[in-house]
């Protein structure tokens, strides 16, 4: 019997990874590359804010890439458009493709419904009374809709990274009862809320989307507390044992033309 | 002793995934793109109903690619002339290849059985009874005939991934008791049916012609039934314990020349 | 101690898989592609059949290339000679390899003495008796002659896949007995008799050449054929428990002329 | 409940390995790459000790690389400078980017914690006494500092390269209690401090920068120390049963203008 | 406690494998190849026998490369001045990497110690007497010179390839007792030895250097001896258990000019 828990879904999230074509690049005069440059700063501007959903621009660091692009939108269609608007730029035939994620941002019902019955009980509202199970699901919707369509976080430092629960041979995540995998999460979410204002979440679920289960970003003014919350975890028991890591990047949050100058594209 | 499963085989199939080179795309004149994209559209078209077969176009999400063309072709000769005919275009000397899957479109009889032997029973043949062997080849063949050679389902969005049975040390697929494996089938085909009306699933077989040993393309209106009921399947115990999945890649249908338009090949 | 099974070695052999570059390919003027093919199709034509060996040609299916030549020969000098050769025609500059296997024909003596033993003993010739070992090793090496220098198959769809056996840390083959091994290995070759005259099997060794053990060429007029047997295999014990596969590769046999058109490089 | 040890983080490090693309750099006229060595020699040196951080130069050994540049430096901002500077110069058009890994060398608790009680003792502050946490903490500070920030050390030969601790389905370092994995790491200490005067270590932690846990960079004057010392360690219990190891670089410290000549940049 | 075995070290190696970059070497004209070539074989000649070192250069077959070029000497400099020279030569400009490999050509004790004892027991020499341990000592020393020093074999054929222990959840050659180990090894070489005389293999370290533990590389004038020694081996009990095999690549072992002429690169 299958019982997968429920996720409530918001944004579908792309990120893209790209590194400047050097050899072309850096024979492009001048005055060419301003052109280019401008170009391409007024259309991440455009996408930045275009009143349903928001994208922001990276610095990155290291050889996986330059500039990561992030786009939040309502559908497929409105991130295709995005991919498409910036595939029209003369920049991007001097940029290459170093890793992409597709996703969208979901809570799991694993740690709201907790929230949500803990809200109803202090409200007077017991599990089992009348009414309660249409209580908690208007609770749950309520207190998860900020967090399905948020904005971009104003956090200095950017970490992304894929992940999957384990499907091994001895140990395996989908062959656990539903009781015990929903144990594990509640004792997972609480690093996070260790780290509330320091460290904002972003979970992203990609499964039929993309190549992991979860894309999970992270953004902080300091980043060594990207490390220490990723770091923690991986010793919490639901991380150690059923937890496998897709590639890491890591960036700084920056206006497009700031992000632009910062990798070299302008002076 | 082998025990294979006996399966029905339909269209042979072939999805090719495809990037823009945009580096030598965007320095082409303008009004060499739009004789490009015309050509290429046309034989697009030409392709997709050439009365025996069918072809489709998807403009994908992500760095995995821009386009997809899945042909769906009575023999393998046909599925090669298909990508002759693309490959003789203009724009693929535009394009770069990121990921294609070559298989034959399938119907397992440990599902297809099932069905079979239950019609019969309602028409009073029961099994074991005299003729009973010979009409259930016959059910079966006729309820096999529109899923083997079906046409593309008009839904909007795709899903593609290949997947294989686990050979693990330990949690080996292919080394159960044929009756537990089509006990394991019969269950995994629940969820399938309880997605009717919402995802249309096209299973293909790939043993001895690509990496994996299936590929499955699926078709939805809505992409959070895409991810529901991979993520679902995913708890279902043959999947939990013996399914390994590959690449995943997610496109919307569109017709030849609005897929060329919406990745911005024109505008 | 060391147990390795003897085994019997005929034709060096190679298969390398090429993808036309489309870009560069494309922009060339028809006059010159003519030219180009008609050399090609000429040093290809010298290689098929030089008295001394044998090379074919395939049409590939799929992003994994458009040609596959594969050439059988008695030495290593004469394998790197028809490489040469192909890589001085003016097509070669316009392919990209996709991949290659080196490997040597090769039968088991697992099932060779089987067969061998067996045709003694209906020619009175019982095991143990004065001089069964050397009518024994006569007997194989004339059993073996034609299948180790075979000609190329007539069959019009070709399989290939590399494969080893499994080195796991529980489900190891080099660790079990050899008797285990050879019984293993008969109950194998039975699926393979029972294809006779549908699939011809070529088993290569590679051990020491290239990175798996063994390269496996399928030919079959059905390419269902191809994949019932690859499958059918699958759940045979020795494949189920200890067999580990690369990548597979489909292709069509045809005349060089006719493969470069059916690529798309002529018309 | 997570218990991931403390750790203590000095200068965040870049190291970038690039091939030199010797089809368009052979290509340059004589004149041309002189002046090419020239500005990138310049922007090394710049580099090299700009007050607060070091860089430094090796050229690398094999195909996976010429040369490596290693920045150190105070935050994720200077590393992203170092990279665009060197993005600007002619030079980094004919390199093509091999590896990079980004991280911050760190002190681990574990083996600290033990050198600051004992210099504690022998001052007379016992465990557990009145003021004795505080006392740790600045003693474990002041101990820490000079390896936190170091200076490049001047050994002529580097090995670099990354590791994690495994997260096996049996074997998982992450599933150990706290106290078990200390007395593991204290005995892993022991290795390098038998190498001390031969090879300088310098631990980076990359847990949610990189791909993996750590980035290893020693330093010796002899390469076969190199080699023992790795070797060694792999014996050590923590490493044979918990490390897994990345790729290998190896690589001569050079001043700027020496390393671009070796590598055959200039003459 | 660690108790890694003792090895001894001779000359550093290097193996480097080019693929000829056909879409621009076959677009030369036939004066400039041929000049190109002639300093290439040059240059290569010069190299092969500096005095102090060994290189030698193969023909390979296969996608795997056209080329290998092998250095032998005593340091990491001048193996890097190996490189820089031929990466100065035109040819190198039309070569693409495949593969390389960086390691020290070494003795394990494991065996070495087993000769000398005996050698020194027939001296009447016995373990444990007054001065055996001097005597051992002087012994290895002497037995390892030549091996540790050699001159490029002249056998015909070549095979590479790198491999290591395994380091697995349950089967860790790391994590056997030392005793366990040499008991394995002494009988791992009786193997080599049956070979003497068909097969010279060397053997090099590269822990610390390059992505696997050793690099192992096989001459002979038969390449069915290459095939039937590395298959023998791996039903070995310490390679069946504890042997993971890298890629393996073959090939013919020709003066520098022969070798450039058999991969096409002259007539």
């Amino acid at each position: 019997m299958a019982d997968a828990p429920i996720t409530l879904e918001g944004w579908y999230t792309l990120h893209e990874m790209w590194a400047v074509d050097r050899a072309r690049w850096n024979a492009l005069p001048a005055g060419e590359r301003s052109a280019v440059v401008a170009e391409a700063a007024g259309v991440l501007e455009a996408l930045a804010d275009p009143g349903d959903g928001h994208s922001a621009c990276f610095a990155l660091l290291s050889q996986k890439g330059d500039l990561c692009l992030m786009h939040w939108r309502r559908d497929l269609e409105s991130l295709r458009r995005c991919e498409t608007e910036f595939a029209a730029t003369r920049l991007r035939g001097y940029l290459l493709p170093t890793y992409s994620y597709l996703a969208v941002i979901e809570l799991g019902t694993y740690e709201l419904t907790g929230h949500a019955t803990g809200m109803l009980k202090r409200r007077g509202v017991e599990p089992g009374s009348d009414g309660f199970e249409a209580a908690l699901e208007a609770e749950m919707q309520k207190l998860a809709r900020p967090r399905l369509h948020p904005a971009v976080p104003p956090q200095r430092y950017l970490c992304f990274y894929p992940m999957s629960k384990r499907r091994g041979e001895q140990v395996n995540w989908y062959d656990l009862p539903a009781g015990e995998r929903a144990g594990f999460m509640r004792g997972h979410g609480e690093i996070g809320r260790k780290y509330a204002g320091k460290v904002v979440q972003v979970i992203q679920g990609s499964v039929g989307f993309d190549d992991w289960e979860w894309g999970v970003t992270l953004f902080a003014d300091d980043p060594g507390d990207l490390k220490e919350i990723v770091y923690e975890m991986r010793f919490d028991e639901v991380s150690a044992r059923y937890a496998e890591f897709g590639p890491f990047v890591t960036g700084l949050l920056l206006e497009p033309a700031e992000a632009l100058r910062r990798v070299g594209l302008s002076e």
